[in-house]
Formats: C-alpha cells, sequence, structure tokens
C-alpha cells in the first residue's frame, strides 16, 4: 500500500515537473498568432501639386549614394481592409520610411497604427528594415496600447502595388503572439 | 484506502492544472504597473537666438502639407519630478519627435529617458503617436537597460503647458508592467 | 496510513506553490542571456568624394547648438565578426543615428541587423541613447524576425576606433533575454 502511494507522488511530482519545465521554457510559435490583422497601406507622396490626396511628404533629400539613399518621407497613410485606396479606412499608419541602401532599393519603416474604429481603439507600434526586393518583409510589433495594451509581434509587409514614385501599397498581415486581455 | 489516495491525486492533479493554466495565460492589467514614475518633459525648442536655454532644434522644415506636416525636431530635454522648468532634471529625454498631419497637430515621438540620479540608473526607450488634440495619449515603453534591464510598459501623455511656438510641456506618467530584479 | 498520505499531498502541494512562484516571478539575469553575439559595426561617412567606401550619408545638417547636435546620418553598415573592415560581413546594419546633445557627443540610434549568413537567417530590431563619453552603452534590442523571432534584450555599444569625421568602429555584444526556437 505505501509502495502504491510512493509511486503515486512520484508519477505527480514528474507530470509537475514536464508542467512547469513546459511552461519556463516558453515557446511562441509563428504559425499560432493570438491575433492576426491583416490591412492595406497606402502612399502617396506628395508631387508638389497634388496637395488634396497627398498622404506623405519628402523631408530629406536624396543623397549621391543612389537608389534614393537619405530620402525620408512623414506619412500619415490610411489603413483599408482590402486594397482599395478609396475604401473607408480602419486605422492611420503614422510614421517615417527612408531609403538606406546603395545598389538597391531597401527601405526602413518606424510608425504607429492608430486605430479608432468600432472595432479596435488603440495602438500597434511597428519598427523595422524593408528590403523591397525580397516578396515578404519581416518587421517587429514592439509595443501596443488601447486594446493592443503590451502587444508584440510580427509585420509581414507585401509590395501590393507600386505606381511609379508617387503611390504605392503594401499588404500588411499583422501577427501578435503576446496578447493581454485589460 | 486506496479510493482516498486516488481521490486525492485526482485533487492535486486538478490543482496542478488550474496553476499551470493560469500561468500560461498570463494578464497584465492597465491598472496595476510594477512600477510607475510621473515626470515632467520641457522641450525649448531653438528659435535662432536663444542659445543658452535652448534644448531641442528643427532640423527639417515644414512641408506645405500643413500644421508643420514634416518639421522634425531632435531634443535633450530635461525630465523635472514637478512642472518647474528650473527643478533639479532627475533623467533627461534624448531622441526626436516629429509632426506627420495635414488638418490638425499629430507628432511622433521616439526617445530615450536617461537616468543619472541617485535614485535610478539607466534608460527606458520609447516610442509612438502623439495627436495632441486628445487629452491624454499612450506611447509604448519598448525596452529599457540598468536599473530597468528588460522592462516594458506605456507612457501616458498629457499636455501641461503649451506657450507659443517654443516651449511645451508634457506630463509623462510612465507604467511599467515588466520589471526585473537585477 | 491515511496520515502518511495526507503529509505526502501536503508536501506535494508544497512543491507546486514554490515552483508555481517561482515561475510567475520570471526572473532575467543580466549575466545569463539565452544567445550572445559580438559583432563589429563600421561606419564610413560620405565625405562628398568616397563613394565607393562610404557606407553612410548625413541628411540634415548641424545645428547652432555645437557638438553636431542635429546632424543625421542614415547607414547601411557591414557588421563583421572581428574588428578588420575588410572581413567578410556576416550582417547588415541599416537604419540611423543623431547627434543630439550641446556640450559633448552623444547620439541615439535605430537600426535593423539584417543576418543573411549560413549561421543565422533574419532580423533584430535596437534603439537606445549612445553616449559617446561613456566606456560602454547599452541599447535595447526591442525585437527579432526569423532566426530572432520575438527575441528581446540589449545590445551593449563600445568605441572600438575613431579616426576624425568619416570613420569609426563599435564593438556590439548582442544579448538575448528572450529567445523562442521557431
Amino acid at each position: 500500500m505505501i509502495q502504491f502511494v510512493k509511486k503515486s507522488c512520484y508519477i505527480l511530482l514528474f507530470i509537475l515537473t514536464i508542467s512547469c519545465v513546459s511552461i519556463l521554457s516558453k515557446t511562441l510559435k509563428p504559425d499560432e498568432p493570438c491575433k492576426r490583422i491583416i490591412l492595406y497601406y497606402h502612399d502617396i507622396l506628395f508631387n508638389g501639386t497634388d496637395l488634396a490626396n497627398a498622404t506623405s511628404a519628402k523631408v530629406t533629400n536624396d543623397t549621391q549614394l543612389g537608389s534614393h539613399f537619405g530620402m525620408m518621407v512623414i506619412f500619415d497613410d490610411p489603413m483599408t481592409e482590402d486594397g482599395h485606396l478609396l475604401s473607408p479606412p480602419v486605422a492611420r499608419a503614422q510614421g517615417f520610411y527612408f531609403y538606406d541602401k546603395k545598389d538597391t532599393f531597401n527601405a526602413w519603416f518606424a510608425y504607429t497604427l492608430t486605430f479608432n474604429s468600432s472595432e479596435y481603439k488603440g495602438t500597434l507600434n511597428i519598427m523595422g528594415a524593408d528590403p523591397l526586393p525580397e516578396k515578404t518583409r519581416d518587421l517587429s510589433v514592439v509595443g501596443g496600447t488601447g486594446d493592443f495594451f503590451m502587444a508584440r509581434g510580427i509585420a509581414t509587409f507585401r509590395t501590393d502595388d507600386f505606381q511609379g514614385d508617387f503611390y504605392f501599397r503594401l499588404q500588411m498581415d499583422i501577427k501578435l503572439y503576446e496578447c493581454y486581455k485589460t
């Protein structure tokens, strides 16, 4: 009988250990975000005349290094649920990007997604490199507020459209891996 | 007797499960920061002559989009415990902001709070949008060093004073939700 | 006998409680990163003629506040495993820095380390203050992608070489404290 009790206890201890170890080595899985939002980013760069439609403007000029190296753009861009520029925006993307490579187009972004819809209120803060030649590019969601209180995750960019120098559209596939109910 | 042992074991297993689930679904509560620091940020923009007092300077100009859209300011601003500009600073705020909206004043900040006092040594890194028309605005504390090793949290801005173009004061209510003793 | 069982159960409960409390109060130790990578950053600022070698360029000018206050540089810099500029780069550092102090050299960085080697593929996103007079400076690793999925940590800068205005080398000691196997 005592043998049986001891055995039971050992088994329980074993389960306990396994559970605790698995919790300690917390694993997040890229395929299993706790929240996912796919939005489209529309950037209409001010061309010197189109004041009404422009959503962004150049604040520093290209340097001599080429591929727009050194050109910085500040933006307040609409985010839509589909790829149509004129769909009602569900968020704004507010921040900046600049180009930083000599031999190809490579951008770097830091911005805030500001949600103020019936579905979400709050912000997500995002930064990272955007090497345009690659089909998809991953940036970091480094924090959030409001409905996204303390969130972290990955924002995957995919170029959806590119019309000359003054309009481009990115699909932003936002996957959060840390979600906290508030 | 064996029945009793089995029952005990089931109860223990149940407690174990509940505990582990509650740990896995870690909840952070906005009202329960592990640390809170309220400081005042004083920004004295260089006006072209007041070199002695200026703590910040414009590095890019307004674009034609209005509301200072495109104007970027780099700052090294004193942080005080009360709202008095001349109180001894307990930290410096070092970084930049820019304006990014056409029809109203909307800023975007990224900066480091550098503490070097008897109370704290270390830094907090902060970024996010600052839509001025709103009474309070939440930014993300995305990391920390020294006494704030690996911290994360929320910095809530409130405009405390605004004197024309060259002085403004923000209350920054910094709430950390991830604190690690070092 | 029943006494023994009860005792066993109490002991198990006690162990359970201790384990869970120790997990809840998760402690990260500065001396115990889950991953550590030491790399050297080489910045060759474009001097107006050296287009072939330059890896960075000035995009805003010094203000009158002194110590390069207001000067911003955008870079795409090679990262090597030793201090030799011509060693094969194992990553690129892409981002920007600017100077933000009147009376001494103080920089502020935000950038992405982009790895594309046999050893690592992915990015680390880093931001923070770089007060040059201090021997070592800690910045925050605020996120990662690819092999560094969801990483966080500290990047410690140490100036390794400084040759006038146009070349400097930093040792970046990158310590991650949150690592997730993907």
